[in-house]
């Protein structure tokens, strides 16, 4: 139960939302119930209700006015421009540089970008091939930190199993020398993510040279995904890539009806040196509070090195970019200033957040109102997914039902959709991530499908509507999201 | 308006389909309206209906009983031992050995095979890069047929266009010494696979020096999807290939953005000298007819090159087969044969089929009856795609209307389905495709996607419960089937 804190000044402040000058900070408690229902009070309800007009102009320009299908081909130029923007190349950074200059050319206000250091890993020449008991290609894609093989590769006879409960049943002499094949069923991303996230340093343990992991999706038209996988501190390095659906479930069959398989596996894969690259920002000053309470945009420009990166996260970062561009051509201005990040070194482990942490922690309880982050797709949206206190969610749930014009009132918490504002929500800030009708996210996730093919306009436009709106009324409340900051 | 004629002798002779030795073909003519209205006789609409306790009996044993799962097991055998089996390749000439085998293993009668002389075209190394303005590789698949480029590879500057009708307007002096790109929008299969068959043909003629072309699927997960393409006679051969439906997306924005692109593509592969092949056949004979009058029931075993062809048309051979072991396992014998042709070098240009026509033209009249053939998928049944007189279509109508157990009772004309027996189907003999859930048929076809995992043990079930109760049917009627056989 969350004790009831309201001061009267305020009160009568949030009958008008254009009061200007209200003391951001004032008051960080009101009326609301653990159980998920709330008493806002009147004059905040009345408050956050009174956005409903600008709210519905915002969706209606971005939508169906001269904005309308600009997101879709500002996304298509950067990612046709600069293709794949993993971590550590050069394409990213030049993505970088251009974000940086559009940014500018938007309208946008003290754009820059601020360093964070990225691993560095490079994909090379990669070769799966089935040698016996019959000759047949392995598509495949090396896994982000997996080591190469040597010069020629490696041949290698094959231990196929479904599951780690099952590889575990089985001897390490069993396994010695041989390449490992897991082949779990999909249950769900996180279930099944485990296998390549872990699968070669379980391999590993019991001697194996190398592990092959079924791509981390539901569905397959014969492509292979990549991701970051982790050696564990005491295990022997040993290459590691994801095959197809298809091939995986063919080998886990052949060698449960006890045949004898070899692969060669080649894999010219190697970490570098970490390099430094930059998250980049830009910001909507606010009219009252310009240096605090700021509330932050965000999606990653950085992708694997495979597809271009359009939805993952393309689009994340370019409605968080666009949204500032078109409340600004819009002469629409908050109180709190909303800040534009795009995120570097998100797909090796949310490097960019973590550097932009640690650069910003002294000030960060002052600094930040409210942690927007959109990195699970840019599909039709359908609501918000949020994060925070009770006090912060019986606020948001009344702002999430300002979006009806788009159909996106649905209402989730908490959040799963937020890696690099995990950072900040993890410890207390609130924060939200774009809800949208995502059910086929992981068949393009960290492939070559993710392209624009994924990306609809019309989609688009909805998207950065409702993450212009949500950020507009954040940033313009007359009350601070409320937030219990732990270390 | 077709004439009556019925014999009563016959006419009797249909109130008991257990009678045997009726002279089976002392009609081909009876009632029916060219609307698709039909007046069947009584006596033959009694006979039809009158099989409906065998057609249950022959689905619930397929799909509930002793062989539910034993198709998909089989199905999975073969491609998991063989691989994709391509004309001219070791692999398909091993797999009708394995299939001469096991279909003798399976108790079908007069197994044998029978040449057929199909093309021999060998894909060799093959890459595509987009070297300006940016490096990005352009997955790809040459086209069957297509000849390589010189070893190194070519680079030459892009022209990317939507449709013919665009490329028409553009000069030969603008497109000589280019690649040209196709970037159709799918339509439909039939309609946007031109743009495959003739897309280096049509670049050709104005100076082009190879031809990308998007692959010819309405949805992508990154996947180039290969094909036959033919060059006219009079046009210089280039080199040609399908590339993905992103890439090809993408290099159209390009170019339409007024950028210039090079691309370097290099392709080893060689149109080789025909080579011997077979087609596979095994017989159910009949209690009566035992050499006119056959039912054949078929689909292709050959594939091409990439995925290992479960779809296309691994299912469609497989059903054929395994729908004459069931019948036989289950002690029914109809007074006619039922002949299961498991086709070579589909893929290439229905050369299986056309060798088999060839040579059985001398008695085509007289030996066969009806052909069934399965090669759009083996999703979940619908129904039977008809093609034939109006005489023989009223007697179908009726014989789909048997599959109401298995809820498959669509009846649709004319077939478009059934490529290798439009070698007669074109010339008045009646026949019939597998009408299926077939929605994502070309999303896998031709593709790495084709494999096992688009194929479900449970649909591949009813699709032989259906083949098997549907050639039973028309195998032991009274009356073969009506047709009017044209040159």
């Amino acid at each position: 139960m969350v004790t009831v804190v309201l001061f009267l000044g305020l009160a009568v402040a949030l009958i008008n939302p254009s009061v200007a000058g209200v003391a951001d900070n004032r008051i960080d408690r009101f009326s609301s119930q653990n159980d998920g229902s709330c008493e806002l009070p009147d004059a905040l309800l009345a408050e956050i209700r009174g956005y409903q007009p600008i709210v519905n102009k915002i969706i209606d320009k971005i939508v169906n006015g001269e904005f309308a299908g600009r997101t879709w081909d500002g996304l298509a130029e950067l990612v046709d421009t600069f293709g794949a923007r993993v971590a550590g190349g050069e394409q990213l950074e030049k993505a970088i540089d251009y974000a940086v200059q559009k940014m500018q050319a938007d309208g946008l206000e003290n754009v820059h970008t601020e360093n964070a250091t990225v691993p560095h890993w490079v994909r090379g020449y990669e070769s799966a091939e089935l040698v016996k008991p019959l000759r047949k290609s392995l598509p495949l894609l090396g896994l982000g930190s997996s080591i190469g093989t040597p010069r020629g590769g490696i041949i290698a006879e094959v231990l196929a199993v479904e599951s780690f409960k099952e590889f575990e049943a089985i001897p390490a002499e069993q396994v010695r020398g041989k390449i490992v094949v897991f082949s779990p069923a999909w249950e769900s991303y996180g279930r099944t993510v485990v296998y390549r996230s872990q699968g070669a340093s379980v391999a590993s343990r019991k001697g194996a040279v190398a592990a092959l992991v079924r791509s981390v999706t539901p569905f397959s038209i014969g492509s292979p995904h990549t991701g970051q996988q982790h050696y564990q501190d005491d295990v022997k390095k040993i290459p590691v890539a994801c095959i197809t659906v298809e091939d995986a479930q063919m080998l886990l069959r052949k060698y449960r009806r006890g045949e004898r398989m070899e692969i060669h596996l080649e894999m010219e894969d190697r970490p570098m040196e970490p390099v430094v690259s930059r998250n980049t920002i830009g910001e909507l000053v606010g009219t009252t509070f310009t240096n605090t309470s700021v509330v932050v945009v965000s999606g990653h420009l950085d992708s694997w090195d495979v597809g271009v990166g359009a939805m993952d996260d393309g689009g994340g970062a370019l409605i968080s970019w666009k949204a500032l561009a078109y409340l600004k051509a819009m002469g629409l201005r908050p109180r709190r200033t909303i800040r534009a990040i795009l995120w570097t070194g998100e797909e090796e482990g949310l490097y960019g957040g973590a550097a932009y942490k640690e650069a910003h922690k002294a000030q960060e309880a002052k600094e930040f109102n409210f942690f927007f982050e959109s990195d699970i797709g840019t599909f039709e949206p359908r609501g918000l997914d949020f994060v925070g206190n009770a006090d912060a969610e019986c606020i948001f749930r009344e702002i999430v039902k300002l979006m009806s014009p788009l159909n996106a009132t649905e209402f989730e918490t908490p959040t799963d959709g937020g890696p690099d504002i995990s950072h900040w929500t993890t410890r207390g800030f609130p924060g939200a991530s774009l809800l949208n009708k995502n059910e086929k996210y992981f068949w393009f996730h960290h492939s070559a499908g993710d392209t624009m093919a994924v990306e609809d306009p019309k989609n688009l436009d909805k998207c950065v509507a409702l993450w212009a709106a949500a950020a507009y009324v954040v940033a313009d409340l007359s009350v601070s999201m409320p937030k219990d900051i732990h270390p």
